[in-house]
């Protein structure tokens, strides 16, 4: 970390900041140059409030020369980490894609699902028991009802299965997912965070609405620094002031990852368009730009079903998007 | 809530969904131009998920006529609601005074601010307890201990006080806590909300780092469709691409919410611009375009406490932002 | 388009309203529902303002059905609209590479950099003569020379350069370039736009920084509407909260504006993003999402050269970057 | 500026760049920690662009110390600047209204109008007469037409009047205005800028939709660095996620302009939020956090004029606004 003072900080202004580094561990280079004086801070920083260093009155600005992240930084631990969830394998080099109806609405449904996408190629099963919504008079999910037909999909289809956690009091009724996805808006449930933090379960980070690349890391330390190492995370739209599409897919934000942690990134088109014949494109985007999986809404029978999303895709559809981006995959490699 | 309907729907298309709606207790005015047809819902369309009509084939745009938020509307209570925090009252047309530091760090420290703002017209104490933090490596707070203290300060200057929660769990140490904050990161922590409004307390909703206010008033509805009518709602700055300040602080929002819900409306500069000298012209500001009251940061002893904010007040500092807002107040009423 | 009525509209107002729009030409269709009426204005919408409209007291909300543009719109020109720069197409379904240094600095580097990308693929050489610069003291480019230069390098080569007018006086110095780019910050330079749309000369209109998809399509009609056809668009990064990267790439434009308007679509994930190693995943992305062409930074002599960009590539980069693309392009057919 | 070198950094690569600084008349402090080496520029910084040095292998990040801008800089005019404007004073403490309508009509409009506002204390008349508009269809003003009636009116009222210059060529036009705007999406036309900066008239320059404080500042630098001291700066919202109202109004940036720089800030509320109903309370707050003068959108004759925008006020709504703001204003000093 590097503070620049302000001109006409005293010595003991100086000093008492020095003092008080120290007592933190902190050593304290010292650079004085004509019109301001920079103090290079040695030691770990990451333990330091960079908004308590910015808010005393003798210093113009600080700035962070190392990251404020550890454990997901990858310049501690160069070699990608490879999550595996009942089997399957996320970050070894594989595309894995993880396929499903938004909510799971009955026992056909999310098995009929779950057979096709597993023949198009998908490795796991996603489906919404617990939903969050905007409204309160909006559907909120089968909760329990739901995870119980995901397991059943399971014991049909061999496919490990993905749903979202809402709330740390359904964590029990969670002991048997394969994959527990914390959604955007629980980016930054804190206390979320550290009781997943507290289990073996491979956690499926979903960035937050809108935050930056930076907290989005911040989270998953959240979930490393209490002891669970099986993070992967999720880009699924960012909000900006665009409205032609839903979110803002930031596909930028998937290299700039794998750049900085050796966690595995997915992508989430579905979501972030919000415009199911935007999925495919976005999703061939998303494995040309080096994503380790891509997540995407697959429906059934869309005559019939009147709340078949705009987002999701017919399983035709699916094997179709699928087909090519293996093929692009290739190409990337 | 009015659809367009795409061109070349037919008509057992537009029957199939004229008869859906009419399952859910929604009646169908038809409008057929050159170009164009135009269904009119009529009926309690709050319950029907904008997504859903949205994601069908057939349909090119839907749009809301009236607001998907009822109890929060004020077209369904004209009046301003008034919220009674153990005595002291929220929009009566009053100008209230939230203030305290940041963080409880001891029984001194919290008295002795408590007394100060107190004598400045301060109507209640702020304090966190419970810290969201975006490191899980920065302080998270005195957690139960700050609790006590704040019962401490409240004992010896009868200022009610207003504290954060972070989690369910903790619901019953806030028993005893005037008015609860939900942060901003929790606006849409849908459980937390829907607990809140399963109880009686004064809640101080903020609004969220990137929400819109008609998302900020649905969570508000979250709280009230329980049955707890005591929502206080808090702007507090938003996320754009500026960094100049740390967030934006959007006044706009303050009239825009007064004339949407009847709820009171109160202003938190300290955290919206993070530097302690913006804090006196938008608290000025946030009078002067109708906010109910303004919360804000202030602590004392800066030389010797090291951890002061940059966006905190000493307790001079905030008596001469309070007598300068009253008369601010008088000019607007 | 619709215009949704105020509760308490009286019949007299309403009268006025439609009789002043009769007076435009534009005939309406009354909806009285229960609690609003609508109107559905037929005729030539494009030609009313909007924001007038929402302005009456009378009108709660006002929804364009049909766009406000008519001679980029693929609704009414369903067929892909194919550009030709000089005997090169764009939009005929190839993939096209526009490369070259951000600034034309020498004879040696520009003939040098033209050969080599030409080698690799490209079809076209852009290079910066007039440089928009946030900073009056920073350079500002070769202006008139560096068009020479370019003509020099197109001389050896055969290949058609790009080039950016930032400026209506300085037209009659671009008579002699293939393809004109109009940056960024002149997307909304509505003058400039009329007169480039008085030439028959091609023209890259780069979306602004923060101009939604729909503004960008106006720009486009401003050029077409004075006559000139030959328009192509280029997604180069929008301005959001992240920090991380310099722009956040908005691909998911790609193929909305592909689904808008018959016009070519191209990429620019130098600008982008602003660093040299994401411009790779980036441009392959682009690919893989749709676009028409990429347009990319290169730069020759590296170690020698200081002011080499971030977001330049070495000759050696762009082989291997337009080798991956053109059979991601494949797939993608 | 200061530099932190990337860890592995040679001693020539170093060596290298300190030499290329030296050429530009930059010295180096050099201050190596035990993890980055940080190099101190010390010199005439704002001269050397800092994507340039950030784009270099060896550096790991660059930060200014000292501002970009110079001449806009308060630190180094320490006083107000106050603008005269044909005899009205912006910036000398006082607080101007600057009121009209948003185009120019007709004589009989804007004479009556500018009579009006006069009466409530109006300084300066305002009124578009080339009008940058989104769309190639819409009304773009009486253009030199327009003008004419503009100066007409300043005869009648004695008021100077402020239009909006959108074009280098018309500038002749402009001769006899009294103070030229720069509209939002001409703030970074950077030629125009400078044709303006080698004038002597005060100019009012709007800041970019999107554009941040640092960027506005920038852009009056290339108006001062020509030689035009008489720059007034305007606050017309910015671009956010929102869409409640048609800009965010950025109210902290009044208080942050005023310490950066020493030029006049005013506000513009009625574009920013484009409602009528908001205007009052948005100026009041804009008077209330500092702003030196309240652009506002005035309109006669509502009934008659269907174009009456829904941001402008009548006379006598401006006439309300106008006394409280001249008390807040009062408060705040």
């Amino acid at each position: 970390m590097i503070a620049v003072l302000k001109n006409g900080t005293t010595k003991p202004q100086m000093d008492h900041l020095i003092d008080w580094l120290s007592k933190q561990n902190i050593s304290v280079h010292i650079s004085k140059g004509d019109s301001y004086t920079v103090l290079g801070l040695i030691g770990d920083t990451a333990k330091i409030d960079i908004d308590l260093i910015q808010s005393l009155e003798i210093v113009e600005s600080v700035k962070r020369v190392s990251e404020p992240y550890k454990q997901v930084n990858r310049k501690f631990h160069p070699e990608n980490s490879v999550i595996d969830v009942s089997g399957v394998k996320i970050g070894d080099g594989s595309l894995n894609f993880i396929a499903g109806p938004c909510s799971v609405e009955s026992e056909e449904q999310i098995i009929g699902i779950a057979k096709q996408v597993k023949d198009s190629g998908a490795t796991m099963l996603r489906g919404g028991a617990f939903k969050p919504r905007t409204s309160p008079y909006d559907f909120q999910g089968l909760k329990g009802e739901g995870l119980k037909l995901l397991f059943e999909a399971r014991k049909v289809t061999g496919l490990p299965i993905v749903t979202e956690i809402m709330n740390i009091n359904t964590l029990d009724l969670f002991e048997d997912v394969d994959f527990i996805q914390v959604g955007a808006r629980n980016m930054q449930n804190f206390d979320l965070l550290k009781e997943l933090g507290k289990t073996k379960k491979p956690i499926l980070l979903k960035r937050g609405l809108a935050n930056t690349i930076k907290e989005f890391l911040m989270s998953a330390e959240y979930i490393m620094s209490e002891g669970n190492e099986n993070v992967v995370l999720c880009e699924r739209g960012i909000r900006t002031y665009e409205t032609a599409t839903r979110n803002t897919l930031d596909l930028s934000a998937v290299p700039m990852l794998k750049k900085l942690t050796h966690l595995p990134v997915i992508v989430d088109p579905s979501h972030a368009t919000g415009i199911s014949w935007m999925v495919e494109p976005m999703a061939l985007a998303a494995t040309a730009c080096g994503a380790d999986g891509i997540m995407v809404e697959v429906h059934n029978d869309p005559p019939h079903a009147l709340c078949d999303g705009a987002q999701s895709l017919t399983p035709e559809q699916f094997d179709s998007v699928a087909k090519k981006a293996f093929k692009i995959k290739e190409v990337v490699d």
